[in-house]
């Protein structure tokens, strides 16, 4: 009998091949002493002279237009936590994959040996000169929201955490979708949000500046509330735009009567109960990984109409992919100095209109990763809505 | 009449074209949703995990054994000065295309924007995690000398300064095939360093590590003295090994029956004079670019037998890109903590050697840049010193 490797031992050898995921190359070949003269002295020093009088000029001559950093302190590496800068090298090195892969945008792992939020921000604003844009990358909450909205104060270059607002734009390209497929108005639904972490968060955020007025927030202890001194600012911040009758209770409550449930929380914490006291034809998404808050048979056999995970072997995949290599590239191309609420509502916008209205349907809400249109239309999206 | 672009004219056009010279690839395709659970979640967690328990096994699944960081400070580009972080990358990125046209080694420019010794130090001890080995350029002295110690005592990857380090080497190689050509021996040679900033510490130091006794170490001011109030804290150290006859006066003094000259100081300071009060066969490396010290048929004329520059269009071009790219690639497969002196010594050697003893004459005492062997062979002698 043949043993066939586990993909968890597949990895594992194919990293060890790889031995580092990416490379750095040369746009310019040095096969003689004129080429060594051009790409290096003395005639390097032309554009060095250019962009020491006009700063804007590296975007001209430097790779600062099309290369981000994918900064981590390796705080909150996917689900295996707090492991540090030198383990969570190979998730930022398959981010940089697909940054390249996906969207053609140059990408460097910085994997930060410190956890201190002010060390974090000062060293990210040292070593921005090079890079055209920065993505924050599993990063703990509550210091990713101070991290990023400081960094986006200090530098000129869009600052981005993925795992808030990658997450949160794909998200709500799915919920757009699974709108048009239930026939629902965002004007009358009810949403709950599970998890108040830093996914959770910027979901409930792109839901309010997409138009939803009626969104609960849940997280360990049932239903988020001001008067809880559990609370880190940030959640406490929430409050004052979420769950704006002041509801007490557990998660179950919340999700009584609710029309969407978005999870970003822990395996297996949705009962089938808990669905069915839903509203008619109810949305779910549930992103625990790998294995979600309920599996989506049970969710469908329970009464849930439109069910996505962070799977690639259930329906409706909500994965990342569809959306940061698109918004760098955009936001990239058009010199943004910030990716605003604006530009990730378009993104969202693009992502769920990928799906044609003849293919969508409850089971296929989400585009396709390896669609080539997709970098394309979400970039274009980003970059037309970049404020002047 | 067609008109002909010069170098320059060249190097900014090109530079614009290629819109920054390096770039970063993919070593791993993600042309499916296997591929995607392969190269990133959940396969990624497998190195993540073990990396977690054990640092070493960053060397197995990263980038990390063969990638090095390009850093500067921007303070003392090329003959240009304190031009800053962003204006610096230019010259950065062509490091990184040196070190992976020359050396496949995979090099990022990291340029930042701070002076402060101290934040440089912090800072790149943050950003270590993803590299093997640090190559610091373009950094100003005194700084210099005080960071690169400190981040070689802090990390336990090799930390070079290139403007010293491979400059010295490099000189050093000249030298060793210009005693052969001249008959000199090391243990009678009375040798001048003129230009006591960062390369001329560093040529003086590997000078006397091969074994010359008497070096007289120049400045501005001439001849350097210990008791000279100006002399910042490396200078005055290198008194305490130089000069040990505490002679004073000027360049032109101290040149006077040497036999040995090494420039890295000014265009045009050394007069046909000088020249000829130096002892017979004298040997000099008068490398001020893009104009030496003296040009190479004066100083023939006025005596010397051999003459090295820093300029390709001049016999025995010195010229670091012969040293770094094998340096660290040695470095890296030996996994060296650190750049000893007997590693640089071994590089110098082997440099040397690449002249073979037929072709061997005052006019071709260092190997050709483009000649393949050059990285493979210094990388070797290299990775052969590393102390066990």
């Amino acid at each position: 009998m043949i043993y066939k490797m586990t993909t968890n031992e597949k990895a594992l050898a194919l990293h060890e091949k790889w031995n580092g995921k990416i490379e750095t190359g040369s746009k310019c070949h040095v096969a003689s002493r004129e080429d060594l003269a051009i790409a290096y002295t003395p005639g390097v020093a032309e554009p060095c002279k250019v962009i020491a009088k006009d700063p804007e000029a590296a975007y001209k001559y430097t790779i600062k237009s099309n290369t981000v950093a994918v900064v981590s302190d390796g705080s909150a590496v996917l689900g295996l936590g707090n492991i540090g800068a030198a383990a969570a090298m190979p998730v930022m090195e398959g981010k940089a994959v697909l940054f390249k892969e996906f969207g053609g945008v140059n990408a460097f792992p910085i994997c930060l040996d410190t956890q201190d939020t002010e060390e974090i921000i000062e060293t990210v604003i040292r070593i921005a000169p090079a890079f055209g844009g920065i993505n924050l990358e599993d990063i703990s909450a509550p210091r990713c929201f101070e991290i990023e909205k400081r960094l986006n104060d200090a530098l000129d270059i869009p600052v981005f955490h993925d795992d808030q607002h990658g997450t949160a734009i794909v998200v709500l390209a799915g919920v757009i979708n699974a709108l048009k497929v239930t026939g629902k108005k965002k004007e009358n639904c009810k949403v709950v949000v599970n998890g108040a972490g830093s996914a959770g968060v910027a979901i409930t955020k792109i839901l309010l500046s997409f138009g939803f007025t009626d969104v609960t927030m849940c997280d360990r202890q049932g239903i988020l509330c001001k008067d809880d001194p559990s609370l880190n600012w940030m959640q406490k911040e929430m409050c004052n735009v979420t769950n704006l009758s002041e509801k007490k209770g557990s998660l179950a409550d919340a999700m009584r009567g609710a029309d969407i449930f978005v999870g970003v929380s822990a395996p297996g914490i949705v009962s089938p109960e808990m669905v069915s006291s839903m509203a008619p034809d109810s949305i779910l998404f549930t992103m625990a990984n790998p294995v979600p808050e309920i599996m989506p048979d049970l969710a469908k056999e329970a009464g849930a109409k439109v069910v996505g995970t962070g799977r690639s072997d259930f329906p409706n995949q909500i994965n990342n992919v569809v959306a940061f290599p698109g918004i760098f590239k955009g936001a990239l191309e058009g010199r943004a100095s910030a990716i605003t609420e604006e530009m990730k509502l378009a993104a969202a916008y693009a992502i769920a209109g990928l799906v044609a209205p003849e293919d969508l349907n409850e089971n296929n809400i989400m585009p396709e990763p390896f669609d080539p249109r997709v970098a394309e239309v979400v970039s274009a999206a980003v970059k037309s809505n970049i404020p002047s």
